[in-house]
């Protein structure tokens, strides 16, 4: 890492990030390294601020996602890959051709500090190669290799494949299946098969350039600022990691974990969101889950939580393989509660088949989802399967449909639009079950009983994302003076849609934003985990050198967030797409939940609240003022 | 200091501070304590925010200031009196009897201290009591004392007085002197005769509750949450103010050292802000102070700078007596180079003659201005001051208009209701000449020089107001780094006002708005200052408990802030008046600012903006949304 004099500070520079953004030109074959300046790495920090700044940069308005024209930027962060547990994601951006919008989604795993190791703080790519390709990063270069040899494998046989053509077994890989090389647009990228940059699409845009992965290697140390305040806040933090209650859950069960509360709550997504309880539950959840199909655990780079299930089962219909990935809470939700199949094994069997066809589990889930009830409604009929049931509960078909769709053959070929497109092609009033928002299939979260939860999906530039939102349900307890140095010093009401929800919201939402823009994980970070805010910032600050605040990287998320938002109003998204679904805004039909609704005038009223709260004009669009406030007067004209 | 079990966190409180506000109703002669809960003050903090809650409270829109209704707070904050240097103001607030809005001032000294030690954290008056009374406040108790053997006096004989009467020598005094009796709306409230809340006259609302003076005597200990880091940070920042070059020449030369630079750079305002440069300057500066006036240095409690300077002369024609205080920059700038007086001990002795008889220097200073100027245009003429003489430079007039002043008597009744009343009065074209902003005499920056300042003026809810607003000069060197934890990362131009610069204003003024908040000093503070943002948050939690943010301490600024604006559009203040004033926007005839002016069109431009960054609407008026964005949805009404 070299060390540059800064003439401001008279620090010498950079601490905890390279100074150089690797870009490629995948129609040239050609590749440069920038060097921004240490004041462009302060102002925009990481990930999800990284790479905004170069979507609304290169990427012109309109263009199609699929297009060579569309720019795929991995990002990670000046503090990623510090010894700490959960800073070691990256954020994989693009236009989406899910959404036609600001496309994101984060991975944990290995992947991202490899990167920095291996020279670069973020890798942004351009063009489209002529024929499948691969990149090998390694020691501050790339090579763009050709990937005929792996085009159409699957993400196991990928790592695998160049594992051995790279003669490295420690390589990290980033790839697509082949659901990516066949644009499915909800098709994922994955790492290690148990990391994913699941949602928006980001595995379509890879195919779409022929790019079937990046492999990296890192051989370089990561200076810092004061490694012995790292290496204290990393055990503070480890300590604590085994004492705090959710992170004692999460190590003990991983996300399965949460399937008996959420159901238990009545908010776990059921039948199409139909309803928020699923008789099967048990079924699904972690005790089952630990007494039949759990192997081991599995972590990411430097992380004592250890999240991470990995599953086996040698025998009966649904065989699993411990190298394939385990089911998240997301997965266990997606192809069970949803569509009511409450076979733990086979729901397990199609996440793996997801993880290595390479696709986003819970699209996936909303998709199958939405078949499962036109085929009850008798809009899709055995004349459109082939003459194959699609009830809910028929675990078989889920996973014949996983593969129908990565493969779009048949049925598939329809539903691997996504529900919103996959129902205007079908007509006949399916759109009436396409539960989507902005395109994106929602998360499983019914917003009925956590309304934060709701007005994050409404107002996400990703459509209904649940990692960038805050979670009103978990400020019981200490959580809730976790939240008092954004100034929020009471509970809020789960179940609220008023000011004090808004107000909430609009903090929280910055909060949660912090970890997508400097790649920490929610299970390791604020708020409702292990570390804490003051902490945080000491965080940064031994590892980057600056003496910095939360104030400031408060205004780095919103600034991040801001930027999504102006890409989203440039690609033509008005307050309209600002939207929840139908289901939400009818009562809850059962369980603890019932009869709780949020009308669409509830909405409309926190929406407007919000926008102002935000310094957005009514059709939800930043103001110049707030452009400049955040030091994005550049943008002024693209908003 | 009771500790009370705080339920949610676990934590005995209160740490910091008392839990207690004294309330005295002088009209019924009675007192009570309120025990506001912690979340009350960990949302309002202290100091400007306190005072500006009670005011919303209790003081209906359109009261005369000088009537029994108004209210008048002294507030101290959760972190005052801790053993830091700096850490030692009050807020005096009232309605204003000089603008007819938001009145606020801070002092420093010993006297705040001293009441957190006597148990109360502010104390709130209201009424008007039917005879001269003063209060004295120990052992978490009032008396309502009679003051008739003191009215009249000036301050240090009430000080003498009342140190008899109660039998103790320490006893701390705010006192008002004859001016405040007087009901001058410029009179101000001391302590010890070297600290002042000197702005927005709240001597004269003293005075019209017939409150001569506040005693108070503490022996109660502070509690503090970790006693052992507030000492570190306390030794820290000693050593520190030591070798950090603003502090060093605080402490060498206290504010007369910046007599020569302010001159030097062509912003010293001079002949009632004809110019920017005074020929005299290096008459008043401080090395000619040092050799010829200077006595001692005085501090305030817990602090290390020791700014303060007395002076003492037995001989010549102005004799000056060292416990009347010494003349501060606002001083040498107000009786000097406004007056173009280059006589130092006549200025000297005007300082100490506005300390005794209890005037606002500064008022004073742009009053007599504006009376020279007038005489000097032929608009005061010999018959209106009994056949005296008023031009530039005549430092015998000068001393016999601060008594005509001060005792309203013939020319000094008119001069005596400030500049913008007196010019009213006068006619004959005298607004001219009658420099002040909200009806506020401007503290003495030339905002030609400094435009943050001007913006500062411009928009400061008391008019003015060079305590809560950035400097936009101090960037250099270190200074810019300081900034950084605001995401400030580049220096300003101090003469322009574009888009940075109002970019550096919102930000800025909150940054500063924590001096008023917190009742921190300037002088020891962020940003200019020995104390770092990182150290700063430390040093609030260390006293507290409170796991607090740079985030959560600048919320409460701009809600203090806000809370003020709020007030003045209650009482019916507009756009219009966030003005500066017409030699502003003139081109500065000479000294290396020549040429420099601020237009109309350009202070109209930064204004919009900082509205619209501001959450406010057009008409200036926080928006619905700011105000429970800052959990001051109560206030949406008044708003």
């Amino acid at each position: 890492m070299v060390n540059q004099k800064n003439e401001q500070t008279g620090v010498n520079m950079p601490y905890g990030y390279n100074g150089k953004i690797l870009h490629v030109n995948l129609s040239e074959s050609t590749w440069e390294v920038e060097t921004p300046s240490e004041a462009w790495y302060r102002t925009y920090m990481g990930g999800s601020a990284f790479a905004s700044y170069y979507l609304l940069k290169y990427l012109a308005p309109e263009t199609d996602p699929l297009s060579a024209d569309n720019v795929l930027v991995f990002a990670c962060s000046v503090v990623c890959g510090a010894p700490i547990s959960g800073f070691n994601r990256y954020t994989l951006a693009a236009k989406s051709p899910l959404t036609g919008g600001f496309g994101e989604s984060e991975a944990g795993g290995y992947w991202a500090p490899e990167l920095k190791f291996a020279g670069f703080d973020a890798v942004v790519i351009r063009g489209r190669a002529p024929k499948p390709v691969y990149l090998w990063i390694q020691e501050g270069a790339v090579e763009i290799r050709d990937a005929a040899s792996v085009w159409g494998m699957d993400n196991w046989e990928t790592l695998e494949h160049l594992r051995q053509e790279l003669g490295d077994k420690r390589i990290r890989v980033a790839s697509i299946g082949p659901a990516g090389e066949q644009l499915v647009p909800f098709a994922c990228v994955q790492n290690d098969l148990e990391h994913f940059n699941g949602r928006t699409g980001m595995g379509a845009v890879m195919g779409s350039k022929n790019l079937k992965a990046v492999a990296v290697r890192g051989r370089q140390k990561m200076e810092m600022a004061d490694p012995d305040a790292v290496k204290e806040i990393a055990q503070w933090h480890s300590k604590r990691v085994k004492s705090h209650p959710p992170n004692v859950g999460l190590t003990k069960f991983g996300t399965p974990g949460l399937v008996e509360g959420v159901n238990g709550a009545g908010f776990l997504p059921t039948r199409n969101f139909k309803t928020g309880v699923f008789e099967g539950a048990q079924k699904l959840a972690a005790p089952t889950y630990h007494d039949t199909i759990f192997h081991s655990t599995g972590t990411c780079w430097a992380c004592t939580v250890r999240c991470k299930r990995r599953v086996e089962l040698a025998d009966g219909p649904y065989p699993l393989d411990k190298r394939f990935g385990g089911p998240e809470y997301e997965a266990l939700a997606a192809l069970g509660s949803m569509l009511a199949v409450d076979d733990l094994p086979a729901v397990a069997r199609g996440n793996q088949l997801c993880n290595l066809l390479g696709m986003d589990v819970i699209s996936v889930g909303g998709v199958i989802a939405f078949a499962m009830e036109c085929y009850e409604k008798g809009i899709l009929t055995a004349e459109d399967t082939g003459g194959r049931s699609l009830a809910f509960g028929d675990a078989a078909a889920m996973l014949w449909l996983i593969e129908e769709i990565a493969h779009r053959r048949g049925i598939g070929e329809i539903l691997a639009k996504g529900v919103k497109r996959a129902a205007e092609t079908i007509g006949k009033g399916a759109d009436r079950y396409a539960f989507h928002i902005k395109g994106n299939e929602l998360a499983f979260h019914d917003g009925r009983g956590k309304t934060g939860m709701a007005l994050g999906f409404a107002l996400s530039a990703t459509g209904a994302d649940h990692i960038e939102t805050p979670h009103d349900v978990a400020f019981q307890g200490e959580g809730v003076s976790k939240l008092f140095p954004l100034g929020l010093l009471d509970p809020v009401d789960p179940l609220e849609t008023d000011d004090a929800k808004v107000r909430f919201f609009f903090l929280g939402q910055k909060a949660w934003g912090i970890n997508n823009l400097l790649g920490l994980c929610n299970f390791c970070s604020v708020p409702i985990h292990a570390m804490t805010f003051p902490r945080l910032v000491a965080a940064v600050s031994a590892i980057t050198g600056w003496e910095t605040s939360l104030f400031e990287i408060l205004q780095g998320a919103e600034r991040s967030l801001v930027m999504a938002r102006v890409f989203n109003n440039r690609e033509g998204f008005t307050p309209k797409d600002d939207r929840l679904i139908r289901r939400w805004h009818e009562e809850m039909p059962s369980g603890p939940l019932q009869g709780r609704r949020i009308t669409p005038e509830t909405l409309e009223a926190a929406k407007a609240l919000f926008y102002e709260m935000s310094g957005w004009d009514a059709q939800g669009r930043p103001k110049r003022a707030k452009l400049v406030e955040l030091n994005l007067g550049w943008l002024a004209d693209a908003a």
